[in-house]
């Protein structure tokens, strides 16, 4: 699957146009942002290359680029939480996308066994800030599933 | 404000602890996305830095880093669209920060006009990828709110 490169494109056709013409940075990479349809929940946050946006759109699971394995990154190819697409968008100027997906699995996003990564809120508005948890159960034990 | 550096905690302490230490990336920023109370509609995504989010937190009004305009940016001081903080969560490793805000103004965080910068969702799977617009109206007019 071939981009359109985002610089070839006006201001307009980026916009407001109907071509995809995702722009990646640098490192060749766009944010992704995946929710849970129905409720909008954000379950987590990672990054997507053209290769990790072509392999979700043609599979209709969710894939990302891991940057800390340099690879792509099929989510739960060892977790067993895959993540079915139902819907991709992209925003204004085409650098973040968001998927949004049926979680199956256990129903957590998260590494840690939660059902999103965003599982602590910020607290505290000068020098006092910390980091509050919101009390989301883990759905399933790292230590278990990670170690298959 | 001063953040710890998220290197000198364990993972242990960077997953569950209650010190909120953002790891922010080469260019001192961490990904921000901002989603409307209430909804959970994902409104817009664009970058912090440590200043963005100490002002952020100061102010109750939310407060990016411009990576186009390279200065600290407070959401709505040429649209009059600010928005008011209701909470702000960070995630299991402490790179991206969600944004719960209330959307004062004509209620769009789009510089478009529209009330989420996510207006369009891509289609098909292969070869044939394309834009849809899913028909988000523009609540006030660009040409008009940023000539002031």
């Amino acid at each position: 699957m071939q981009f359109t490169d985002p610089a070839t494109l006006s201001k307009a056709e980026l916009e407001s146009g109907s071509v995809f013409a995702p722009k990646f940075d640098a490192n060749g990479l766009v944010t992704a942002i995946t929710v849970e349809a129905g409720t909008n929940e954000i379950l987590m946050v990672a990054h997507m290359n053209a290769e990790a946006i072509a392999e979700t759109l043609g599979s209709g699971y969710a894939t990302y680029w891991s940057r800390s394995r340099a690879k792509l990154w099929k989510k739960g190819e060892s977790s067993g939480e895959l993540q079915e697409l139902v819907e991709m968008r992209t925003d204004c100027d085409q650098d973040a996308i968001i998927l949004v997906v049926r979680q199956t699995g256990h129903g957590a996003a998260c590494h840690t066994g939660r059902k999103s990564c965003f599982y602590r809120k910020v607290e505290g508005s000068d020098g006092e800030v910390r980091l509050v948890d919101t009390g989301e159960p883990r759905l399933f034990d790292p230590a278990d599933v990670y170690r298959r």
